[in-house]
């Protein structure tokens, strides 16, 4: 009875393409997954494993014992294996290890030294490469050999390597396909190939991705050995994450993803690091209507007028940040194009700052019967428009030039500086016509 | 003399790789550019044009008369073809179609069809694909024949079809090269493949690659027939412009792409389409503060603090709102988690909306020595930002819900109300307790 479930279970999920066994694993209650995934075969689990979400995965891991967990790792992709092994405790990564196959464990902690977000984290260690003496034939028989192997490899290009094991070139499955039996590989390998030495940046290498199409690239360690291989695949995974993470920097939410399901503290704690140091640079900008007090109890309805001009600068200088954030990403500026960023933000803030000076002039004017009130509104928000969207616009190429990350800082200058500045413009101008105003 | 300079500038360009040789035309003065591109030969030409962002292609063939254009948008891929001729003007294509071949221009105007950023859209028209009667020696032999064309075939796949082109199923390079040369490849196609209907739109594509990591996906039409394929390589590109307009969205530059090389008029049009509703919210938004004039007039001090309670909830807010749109976009929230993000997000409110307060409470006590000020102002942000983040956390499920786009309309409706909340909060509060205020 009792196996029968199991059997049950392991084909529903057998059956499956991993893609939809982690989809229909995650559809299950939570108290039930770690007992289902229990029951599965290690190489089902390992797949599950490797198709969800990265914290979700940890969580599970820290569930299982180091001894249940062993046999699944050993199953993973290196990449996705050396993953997991990060985001779960360093203990407890460490039994597990202990528990895996003496060669694979070594694998495994030699990339656990590399940043998850450079090649030598993002790439698998698991690849082909043939010796360069080969011949075709050679090299097809031992293609042939492994091909349960060969199946589970990501990409079909294939790396010829030198008796030392470093890259000589790569040989694509294609043209072994095509050539004669006794053709050595030496002379259908193509020698100027583009591989990332393992401490390239994930962003680095989105680029070679995008600039080349590749379906993957090489990764080779300090002495030009062959050491892993990242795949298009990888490249997409990482680009996803990465935009997602910038996206998420850009309102304040730091040191990478947020998800609801993570505990409480570190979700409200992220948001406060940010929150807080936003609340004191707020204090100081507003600080400067503390010194215009009896100019705002004389006009009250600058009260009215402080927030709206606060506001609308902080959304025409985010439009600019956004289109540098972008234009810095796809390289189409770089810091030295500062003056031409100067410009071409000038003429926009001039226009736009004009149209939304005039309407707010228009509203004071109709609300108060007062020509010069409406004047000095729309001149504020005029002058603070052109302001916002220059200091927008060149935030995040300064912060690049500082080597600062653009997306989360650019938000938090930008709004304290033209608050400070949109709150001067409005009082003095107010306070200088004092007299008009009632 | 002028040969020689027309041959050194050619085999320039042509030893490089396409994407280096798009990198060097780019760093070309602008009018020289378009000489160059017509010294070029078209395949080199058009490998240049693929690789340019889209505007900047578009805009070159607009330059270049029909007759020059047409050899080089032939040599293109035809799923850069179609982008292409969609970025220029309609007549200019017809003319530039009506000088390719009758068999390239047809295949393009059925591609021009298609919505840029479905299938139909993302794929490449050229594909290998074979009869479902031959044998793998017969494969390998068409194969060897059309090696050159098939060196230019992005992905390993090859296709399986019935006589009536209908796609029967996948068969991959590996099986191919490992099996007997007498195997019908019939037994040798995997017949359970996910192909995408020609209108998928794109970010459902990218669900596919993120759960499957196919190389590529094969397209049909609405008769099942096989008509192109997506690759890996197109998922990463759409990919990143996906993930690019989102962030612009957010930020309210609506319609695609800005660069800082469009037209003037077209880029300040983008913003202040959504900057203008905008300022309309915030007068609404600001109105709360004229119906309290007085309460304002009596506690001058409100008039600092209003901005900053307005500008702390707003950054809650999009905390919040950027943690929803990216979860909806990884598929980990729906609309109907409607109820359990309310929770998730009110038990952060809660806490960050106390430390803020208490930070903004502290501040006032000490300015104006006057604990009850620290009490409204503190008491005022807290339930504000529980109402931000709460606010900004279901808005993006209900525009979802709704068939709109969260991305762009989640800030807007989030800054209204929340900071007609809080200032109704602050001015309330403040009016009740006005005698123990000055």
């Amino acid at each position: 009875m009792e196996m029968g479930r199991v059997g049950r279970v392991r084909s529903a999920f057998s059956d499956l393409r991993s893609g939809d066994a982690a989809l229909l694993f995650r559809a299950l209650p939570e108290s039930l997954r770690v007992d289902i995934l229990l029951t599965l075969t290690p190489p089902i689990a390992a797949d599950i494993l490797e198709e969800l979400p990265d914290d979700l995965a940890a969580a599970l891991v820290m569930q299982i014992s180091p001894e249940s967990a062993a046999p699944i790792v050993q199953e993973m992709r290196t990449d996705e294996e050396t993953d997991l092994l990060q985001d779960i405790s360093a203990d407890r990564a460490e039994q597990i290890l202990q528990r895996v196959e003496e060669r694979d464990a070594s694998v495994a902690r030699s990339l656990l030294a590399y940043h998850e977000d450079s090649a030598g984290g993002l790439m698998e260690s698991d690849f082909i490469a043939f010796s360069e003496d080969m011949t075709a034939s050679e090299a097809v028989q031992r293609l042939r050999q492994r091909a349960d192997e060969y199946e589970e490899y990501p990409a079909s290009y294939l790396y010829t390597v030198d008796k030392n094991g470093r890259l000589v070139g790569v040989l694509s499955l294609r043209a072994l396909i095509m050539c004669q039996g006794e053709t050595p590989i030496d002379s259908i390998t193509t020698r100027d190939v583009v591989a990332a030495p393992a401490e390239m940046q994930g962003q680095e290498l989105i680029k070679l991705f995008r600039r080349y199409h590749f379906m993957a690239i090489p990764v080779v360690d300090a002495s030009e050995r062959l050491i892993g291989v990242v795949t298009q695949d990888d490249a997409l995974r990482f680009a996803e994450k990465d935009a997602d993470e910038e996206m998420l920097r850009l309102t304040g939410i730091v040191g990478g993803d947020e998800f609801r399901d993570m505990k409480l503290r570190s979700r409200s704690w992220r948001r406060l690091s940010w929150l807080s140091i936003n609340i004191l640079l707020n204090v100081l900008a507003a600080s400067v209507i503390a010194f215009y007090q009896e100019t705002v109890r004389a006009v009250i309805a600058l009260a009215v007028f402080l927030p709206i001009i606060s506001d609308m600068s902080g959304c025409s200088g985010n439009q600019a940040v956004a289109v540098s954030i972008r234009e810095l990403s796809l390289d189409r500026i770089a810091p030295r194009n500062f003056f031409w960023v100067f410009r071409k933000e000038l003429a926009v803030g001039l226009i736009n700052g004009l149209v939304l000076g005039l309407i707010v002039a228009v509203i004071a004017w109709l609300w108060k019967a007062n020509v010069v009130l409406g004047l000095v509104v729309g001149a504020a928000l005029w002058i603070n428009t052109l302001v916002a969207v220059t200091i927008g616009g060149l935030t995040p190429l300064l912060l690049r030039r500082l080597r600062q990350d653009p997306a989360i800082a650019s938000g938090p200058i930008l709004t304290t500086l033209t608050d400070m500045c949109g709150f001067l413009v409005v009082l003095v101008l107010a306070s200088h016509f004092v007299h008009l105003l009632h």
